[in-house]
Parts: C-alpha cells; sequence; structure tokens
C-alpha cells in the first residue's frame, strides 16, 4: 500500500525527453515525456485499447501514439485518434498523472490530479542552487523504500558500513535529538571533537571535527541531510579550523512494495569551483552509496525469508519509529478516505 | 483454464525424431518422439514411478525407457518393462495423448483420446501444398495465447508496429466485416489504393495496391491470413498490376496462462522458384512477427502489473471480441460437462 | 515443514573459517564463524535490531560485529554492544544454534538448543578414518532433500542413469531386503555375478562382480551407502578376485522445500595410498554425482508443474516409502508436541 497523493520523483530532468520513458511508480506503469515546448507529461503507460506499453510509440508534436495500434493520446491522455475509427468515445483515454519539473528533478503526483498542487513539491533547490555546487545520482534500489528512510534517519551505521570512506570510527557518542512535527520527523545529530574520516582526510582536512548533521523526513519518501562540518583549530588537533556545509537530498521513490529508485543529490558551499573536489566527491559517493545498496538489498532479501521476523528498535531509531509512525497514521487515513 | 478436447501443434515435423523431445503444453509435461515407422508418439513427460521427465530417456524401438530408473513405456504410455519387478501393474502407465502429424506439424489432442478424430486437424495444408512455396518458423512468446489471436484478427497494427516493413502507412481505412460463424470468426478486411509498403517495394511493386486480408480464427488458438494484393495498372499509379496471393498460417500453443509457442506457416503462390524472394520474406518475416514478440512479451508485462485493467475495445476489434466470447462460451461449456 | 530437533550438515569444516560463512538451513538465515580457538559458531544471520544478514559484519575476538550499525554479538547470540547505546536490553540477541564439528562437516541444531545433544551426531567419521581414504564434495541441489533420499534408498537407478560409469547394465535383479527400525530404515541389496561396471573396469577389475550394499537412512536427511564388491576369481570370469570396500556417505541439507545443499563422502579401504586411483575416483564421482543432480532437478521441475501428481512406487521403493513415512510420523509428532 502506498501513499498517492503525495509528489514523487519520476526521474531526472535529463532523463525525459521526446523519447517516451518508461517508469514503474507505486506500482503502476508511467510514460514520461516533454512536449514541444518542454512541459513533461507523465502518463499512464498502458494504452487503453489493449494494454500496450505506450513508450513503445512514438512522440508526435506534444502527444504520442502507440506503437501497436496507432492510438494518440494528447498531454491529457485524451485519445485524440483512433485510426480506423472516427468516432472517438470520451471514455478513449490514458491516465493523465499531474507532473513538474522541479529541482532537477520530474515529479508525479500519483493520487488525485485535483489536488496536484505544485507548491507542495517537496523543497530540493539545493540540487540546482546557484550558489552551491551539486551533483544527482540514480540507484535502482531491491530493497523498499522505507528501509532507506531507516538507513538515512539513523546515521549511526556511517562509521561501520562507511568506515571507510565517510565515516568516522569514532563518531558513535553523538548528541541525538528527534523532533516530531506536523509531517516530518527531524533528527538532530551532533557529533563533538570525533575522529574526521577518510573522505575528510582526502579533503584536507586533518584534524577532529565536530559534525552536526539534521535529517529531515517528509512523507513519503523525502529525506534532506545538512551536514555542518567544523575542523577543530589549533596545534593540538592539528587542524586548521575549515568548514564545510553540505546537504544531501534524498528521495526514494516505490517501485513495488520492495524495491525502490533512489534518486540522491549532493549539494557544497565549498571548494565550489574546484573540479577535482567535485569529481573526487562524486567517486566516493557512488562507492558510499553503493555500500548501501549491498546493504539494503541483502536486507531485503533477509526480510523476505520471513517478513514477520521481529525488529528491535534501539535508542537511535527514535526517528526512523517516528516516520514508520507517520507512514502508517498516513496510510491509515488514506484508507479511511 | 484451457480447452482440452482440441488439436494442438505441439512441433515442426523435423522437431520431432528418434530423440526425445520435450514440451510444455497447456501447463502439462509431454514427451515427443517417433516409432521406428515414423509414427509420432506424444506422452506425458513425467515417469509414473517417481516424477522424472522421460524426455531424459532413450528410445527402444517404438517405446522410451526412463534415464532414471529404466522403466519402459510403450507408444500408448503402458509400461512393458520395470527392471527389477517381474510384476507390471496395469496402472503402470504414463498418460498417453493422442497426436498426428499433419501439414508440416505434429500435433498433439490433449483431451480425451477417445474423442480425437484427426479429420478434426485444422486445415494448414498451404505448408506443404505442392502449389504453393512456403516456409515455417517458431516464437517462443512470453504472453497469452490469446493476445497473439487479437494481434492477428485486428490487422490495424500493421502501419504502426510494422511500419518500416510489411505495413503501408495509409492502410487505416479498410472495409471491415465480421462473420461470427460455428465454431469460428473470419474478419475480412479489405484496403483499396493504399501505398505499397517497404515489403512489397522490395518485391517490386512500386504502385498503390489493393489488399483483401480474409482472416480467420478457430478455436483454440489457430488463425488463418489469406492475403491477396492486387497493385494497381496504369501510368498514374506507375504500377504494372501485378498480383501475390499469400497465405500466412498461425497457431499459438499456450505453454502457460501467459506465455505461448507461436507457430508460423508463410505461403505464397507468386515467384514460387525465386529463391532470392524466398530469402527475402523468410528474413523479412523473422523482422516482423519479432516486432509482434517484443510488443506482445511487453503487454504481458503490462499486464501483469494490474491484470484487472480494463480493456477498451474499438470497432476494429470486433473479430478479436468475438473470438474472447466463442472461447469464454467453450471453456464455460467444458466447465459445466 | 522441516524435522527442527536433528543435526544438520551446514557445511565442510574448511569453509568455516574467520570470515563468516552465510547458509539458509530450513529456510533459515545462519552464519557460520569460527572463534579464536576454532570452535565453530552458528547464529542468526538477522541482526535482531534491523535485519541486516550479520555475515556482511566482522569477526572481533569471538564475536560478530553487525556490518550494517555495528551491534556486536557474542558466541552465543547476546548483544555486547550497541555503538550509541550503553544500556543493551536482554531481549537484544539474535539466535544462537547448537553447532559442532564432527566427522569433517560443521554441524548444526535447528530446534532448541537444550536438546542438542552433540552424541546424538550422526556417525560419519570414515570421512576422516585413518583407516580409510576419503575425499567429500558439495552440490547445491535445485530439488528437495527427500528426492535425493529417494535416489540414494534405490539404487535400481544405477544401471540407467550411471550406464556409462558406476552402473552395470546387469544390476537388474538383486536380492532386496529392507528392515524399518527404530529411527532409520535400511535397504540391503545383493547383486550377484553382475558385469562388472566402466569405473571398476577402471580400476582393474574386469571380470563379474557380486556386490553388497547397505544403505541406511536415518531422519532427517542422512544416507550410509556401504558397497563390498568382490570380483570373481578364475579363468572363467576372468577376474582374479579382488575385494573392494567402499563407503558412501550422504546428507542433504534442505534449503527450502525444494531445494538441498548435498554433502557427501567417499571413503574406500583399497588402493589407499594410491594418488592415481583418488584422482580417477574424484573424477568419477564429480561426473555420477552431476548426472544425480540433473535428474533431480529436471523431476523438481516436473513436480512443482503439478505438485499433486502422483507417484507410483515399485517393490524396489520399499525403502524410500519407509523413509518417507517414517519422516511422516516423526512431522506429526513435532507438530503435536
Amino acid at each position: 500500500m502506498f501513499l498517492q497523493n503525495y509528489w514523487y520523483v519520476a526521474a531526472e530532468s535529463f532523463e525525459v525527453n521526446r523519447q517516451p520513458t518508461p517508469r514503474i511508480i507505486l506500482g503502476e506503469p508511467v510514460v514520461l515525456y516533454r512536449t514541444q515546448d518542454g512541459t513533461t507529461v507523465a502518463l499512464e503507460d498502458r494504452c487503453c485499447h489493449q494494454r500496450a506499453p505506450l513508450h513503445r510509440g512514438k512522440l508526435e508534436g506534444d502527444a504520442i501514439r502507440c506503437g501497436y495500434h496507432g492510438l494518440v493520446f494528447d498531454q491529457h491522455g485524451v485519445c485524440t485518434e483512433i485510426p480506423e475509427q472516427e468516432r472517438i468515445p470520451s471514455s478513449a483515454r490514458v491516465r493523465a498523472y499531474a507532473s513538474a519539473e522541479k529541482h532537477g528533478w520530474v515529479w508525479v503526483w500519483m493520487g488525485d490530479s485535483a489536488l496536484a498542487d505544485e507548491s507542495l513539491i517537496p523543497d530540493f533547490h539545493l540540487n540546482i542552487d546557484a550558489e552551491w555546487t551539486s551533483f544527482q545520482g540514480i540507484i535502482e534500489m531491491d530493497g523498499a523504500s522505507m528501509l532507506m528512510v531507516d538507513n538515512l534517519l539513523d546515521l549511526s551505521h556511517l562509521p561501520f558500513l562507511h568506515a571507510a570512506n565517510i565515516g568516522s570510527a569514532t563518531d558513535t557518542d553523538p548528541d541525538l535529538s528527534v523532533e516530531k512535527g506536523e509531517g516530518f520527523v527531524r533528527v538532530t545529530r551532533i557529533a563533538r571533537g570525533i575522529k574526521s574520516s577518510k573522505w575528510q582526510n582526502d579533503l584536507g582536512i586533518q584534524g577532529n571535527v565536530t559534525q552536526e548533521k539534521v535529517i529531515t523526513f517528509r512523507p513519503p519518501c523525502h529525506i534532506w541531510i545538512a551536514i555542518d562540518t567544523t575542523e577543530e583549530a589549533g596545534p593540538e588537533s592539528g587542524g586548521n579550523g575549515q568548514m564545510m556545509r553540505q546537504m544531501i537530498l534524498n528521495s526514494m521513490t516505490p517501485v513495488s512494495e520492495t524495491s525502490c529508485r533512489y534518486h540522491w543529490g549532493f549539494a557544497r558551499d565549498f571548494s565550489r569551483g574546484n573540479a577535482g573536489v567535485t569529481k573526487y566527491m562524486k567517486d566516493a559517493t557512488d562507492i558510499a552509496f553503493n555500500e548501501d545498496k549491498e546493504m539494503i538489498d541483502a536486507q531485503q532479501k533477509i526480510i523476505d525469508l520471513d517478513p514477520a521476523a521481529p525488529i528491535f528498535n534501539l535508542d537511535g531509531d527514535e526517528g526512523g519509529v517516528a516516520a514508520r509512525r507517520l507512514m502508517a497514521r498516513l496510510l491509515a487515513e488514506q484508507a479511511g478516505a
């Protein structure tokens, strides 16, 4: 069961063009393309006639022509041509999902289009903010979206899963606080005087650091991680007091109940014009996020063996538990509505 | 659910020989071979002893010996030898399906053998008719047999799915008529003065053509398509009035509810001795039928996401709808019988 | 459904070391490793926290640290460290399976550890007996454990499935007797004056042989096959009266209801120091046991098509039938307990 009346990331902007692009989102087939003026379109990827996938068809102007029997649907999903039939019943249409392009991503509203308010699109502007340097990536995960939510809300996994790169071995005694707000869960994690990570070392930070991470979850699958890192200054620490601000942007669109498409962005406000730093960070992020994928995929396989096996929540899971409760409440409301 | 008391194509003749050949037909395991005099045999491909597949065994005369514990079954499925046991209970047997070889194909009657009347084998003699030139092919489809029935009964897909070869861009305004007969559905599709297709151009037809296609469906999965093509003559059309007669023979044997083995034949009565034409046609047919396979397989995947998603029937689906109704009625009769 | 309060082979000794080794046994995830003193450990391969597989973690002393969030579990499954949390609830633990190393294999007791009596470990000492020469192997089977039990209790398949190597073409008239004991089934199969097999020929036996095979099944999945082969002596037989004793050791640990991990050993008391004989036997065994795997895997596929298809028991199946009855009785007792 999925939350319907929400914006989901369907693609990075560059993935949507004048070739139809297929997606499975919340178990539903969706085809993405752009109209001639560049507007994104998201239609049911299932011709109303014989259920052929429209993405095997071709664009004609702002419409898409099914590659099987040639029915044409405009960007609103309305059938405008049936090759051998003049009469086009009004029921001849495919579902049009509200879509929008914002912050470098193409969004699809999976519920009632009448409720699709673009102002509700979560704020991932740091993907494209002129004052930040950023890059993005996509990972197809063979694990549920909520496993990634757990992953990101509980960064206690960094010293272990990511020990070789972004984790600090001494980052195991943070100050943790959790705010359960209206429609969000926020975990603040402050680690003081921890050993700098391999990743930080490679970027020129040698001394101990203090890191403040503010992790915000918003349903159905969006997470922001703001990271402020301050190097300790002075002879004792060996550092010189550098500061780094990063924001990790995350949206894990469910494909099925046990798989998701993970869209991420990585924005920084330091060494902004330094292409070497950008390349280093891209490579390091690919490695670290692939460690997540390998673990999540393995975890899903273990869960599939016995989906009823219990979970043991730690203090550090307060955020994850709150997120699951929020999701459960929203799903119950949706079911009741 | 499948219709049982019908002849199904199990193989092309060349596929059945003195090596046991396995098939899954209507979800049942069947092993095919020939007796010493060349008669085709179809037995349950599951030893009555421990359920080993008999096709892993060896022929001995007209019988087959299981490759596991050496039980021997004659061509009627009767166990004639149990290596370590003299007594052979009469219940020691595998099911023998009535089989026959006709028109280049090996047929199996999947229901009650007592009802297996060879005169009921559908007429695919053009596979081997001395006055026609023909070739055959086999495609394993990851889509239901009935999806291919829909495909072939509604040739409005040619200008779109097969635009690059056998489809004519202007073949979208045919005269269509449907005859719902006793045990068959027949669609007649006449397209007058349409642009010749790439395929026709390559065969020397440059002018516009008139095509009459008579498509006949007979349960459970057989379709004949008779195609008469007449090139328009005269300076206006650029053509010289050639005529071509073709017959496309089709039988889509269900493997499971969502897959089938598609046996086809292509017969013509023009350029009969021309090997170059034969080769061109073979290659072109492979390309066109693979376009069908890619679409059908993709369509089945979309259907699997939500098998209850509705279908919207067009006027051109009158034949397909009639075929589905006929099948539903026969299945209901079978269930009631 | 599986028998729980039994010892199962989880691995060959060499497979378990200071790298965690994953297994699925009876559908349950198990991780194997050795403590610093070499003792084998078998823990639930599912962290109690978020269900990550522990085998992706690392050993620390005798404990294992989860590779995801760093929880540490000692060899008894008790959580001894939660990186960000001082309080460790007593419920923070993973299941520890009783394990033992005996006869070259690592054993796991899949039921109540309190009942895990090492004296109940089946006697496979010929794997390591100083007076025998032996070698071992492992085959992942895509077929149920009980299909291998049937296979081994009914050696009438040798002249057919293994005709090219260990089977004798004339071994089809043995004296068979079956003993149904308390917790075991024993089949004695004596074949007198049969043609020697290709395998025996290659080992220098040319004459006819008499073979006595004593096959003992013990629940849940263990089988011993003691084989005494005596070559007939004298000019008539062409043989010189050689004797060979072999013991084939077999344990087929269920992975799922339709797959198993087959551990086998092959021990002999002849040509003991002859490395050429050992190599010949290893290669021949690999070939023969792969013939079993191909048949069992194919048999399981046929069974999966229609799990309710009947089985026809032959006289030679008396042992297999008794084994299945014994298993059914024990499973019923377990369900009732």
